[in-house]
């Protein structure tokens, strides 16, 4: 019999299982969905998970062999012998299933995509309205600080009172970019120190009650550098023709060409030109129970289905000028998307 | 030359390297602290990591190679020539590296016990200090909210009141247990509900600041339940056992059997009996960058060491009556250990 093995802690044990759980392994074949799980998490997994068996630890003589061997020969002896009995001979696992066990299994050993990772880029209807939800708070937290932007405040105090405010709304926002001046110029960086020109907001907050997440940026103007309004003028327009490329049938790749097609049609660079200041990131990627995951919206041919959710988030970064970014998250319906992030582009204070 | 590698997403690379990052990769070795990152990161990770040298995806030509196969065969060739380049001959990975990796490197690959694991469990003063912060925010949460706690109140609502209590000063807890009725007797059961006879509350703030935890545990006895009395009593003295117990040189299982002595000594069950009910799990893990870390306090031989810092956590489970649990968050030094969650144990409103 073939199985797949995935491990806990990862977004895809959780799809999979229902369950937050550590140190713990799921199982899935032909008529077997089985959890193994320390043995203090044995009643809580057979109450709370959607496995249909639960076996711990000592179950599979795991605390047996750990008197006369250390603790990671110990499981993966016991894990080999439970999947003998179960008449198991060949085993797939994820790519990023731990090495130690991987290496030690003696099983017919394949690394696969991870099945749950596919299953989770097309989203139920239930998961796009918690995921709206997110999107919907990362919007009004943003329309709360946009009136709080000025030349006195600081991005560190503006980014704490944007992830408070979450908070008291029922989400978790952690890594909320509030970012100004030419350090802008790193897609990533956090921001610190007093608001300049233009203030880059990233909110990607998840929900502290079913964990999905919501993302949306807007870049705000303070008032006039030329260079950064027409890199934020090129970067609007190239997202809203990537939101207007997005319908189920055509591929990522699709969507990612309109996007630099209307940023080189400006003369700025993107990756297309292997430039390294310029659009300088992929398109969008996945949002669900991770922030970032299935599809991405890069060069690559995955087909747009129905009920995907990613991002659209073109950007232009100079290090002599700075950086900016705008960002929807979107659905993908029949003949286009919808917009879960709902928002004015053009943002100056 | 030998090399250890291990992946990013992890306490131990941030630990080692100073910097979060995603799709990254630490190498060390003799004369080598190298950092790959995706292209986009190169700049702030050369800026503000601990490596020696930080190479982008580019340069080691993976973008080239993603061009003729797919995505993670062009990363390991890529990473297979970085290697070969620098003269490396063996490498060594951690047990949780990625499988896909470690099983086609084609070098002498070795799972070894990731060397940055040892290190942590063993704080500086400047770690001491930040996970002492989180404790005293943990501590003081726990005085804030034992004052609400009545029977007119839910679990939901005061573990809400908990976390935004810890997000106003700046931690960030998820997960927090409040928990009341027969319910407890599971140890990760986070509680839902009217409260009842008594309160297991369990507060693990993370800092927003450097992301050192703290842990903290109190029991709160609303009125008369006999059973749960005389098992908190237990537990309590226990927990005082355990914490007279550490001092440098001694093993982490002369904790463990000294908290389950006191427990054994009033009839109740423990591990060392195989039992189901009674005092299920180990007596306390190590805090740090994770809540969860070395040195494990259990059955081990681990030999305790100035600057570990870990919990004492004795509990008491049973399914028809409920559970009990009191923990202190303690750091050893050379005679004995100071607990960095000073509060009464002894908690009745």
């Amino acid at each position: 019999m073939l199985v797949f093995i995935q491990h806990s802690g990862t977004a895809n044990f959780y799809y999979a299982t229902g369950i937050k759980l550590e140190s713990s392994y799921h199982i899935v074949g032909e008529r077997l969905n089985v959890l193994i799980v320390p043995d203090m998490e044995k009643e809580r997994a057979a109450r709370e998970s959607k496995a249909d068996e639960v076996v711990s630890y000592s179950e599979i003589g795991y605390h047996e062999r750990r008197k006369k061997m250390d603790a990671r020969t110990a499981f993966v002896e016991s894990l080999k012998e439970f999947l003998r009995e179960r008449g198991v001979t060949r085993v797939q696992i994820p790519p990023d299933f731990p090495a130690y066990i991987a290496l030690n299994l003696n099983f017919s050993v394949e690394v696969v995509e991870n099945p749950f990772l596919k299953k989770r880029a097309i989203k139920s209807k239930e998961e796009v309205e918690k995921i709206r939800e997110s999107c919907i708070a990362a919007v009004k937290a943003f329309d709360f600080i946009r009136r709080e932007i000025s030349r006195e405040k600081m991005c560190e105090e503006l980014r704490y009172a944007v992830e408070l405010y979450l908070f008291q709304q029922g989400f978790i926002a952690e890594g909320t970019i509030v970012a100004s001046g030419k350090l802008t110029a790193l897609p990533h960086f956090r921001g610190r120190g007093r608001i300049e020109e233009h203030v880059v907001v990233d909110i990607f907050p998840k929900s502290r009650e079913h964990g999905y997440y919501g993302d949306f940026t807007r870049t705000v103007l303070l008032d006039g550098d030329s260079e950064i309004e027409e890199m934020l003028r090129v970067v609007i327009e190239a997202k809203q023709k990537g939101i207007e490329t997005v319908r189920e049938g055509i591929t990522a790749k699709d969507v990612h060409n309109a996007v630099c097609d209307v940023i080189e049609s400006y003369g700025y660079h993107t990756l297309r030109s292997k430039a390294s200041e310029g659009f300088i990131h992929s398109t969008g990627h996945g949002v669900g129970l991770e922030v970032h995951e299935e599809p991405r919206i890069f060069e690559n041919d995955d087909v747009l289905k129905a009920g995907m959710v990613f991002t659209i988030e073109p950007g232009l970064y100079y290090r002599n000028v700075g950086g900016v970014r705008v960002e929807d998250t979107v659905v993908v319906g029949r003949g286009g998307c919808e917009v879960l992030t709902p928002y004015e582009d053009w943002v100056k204070v």
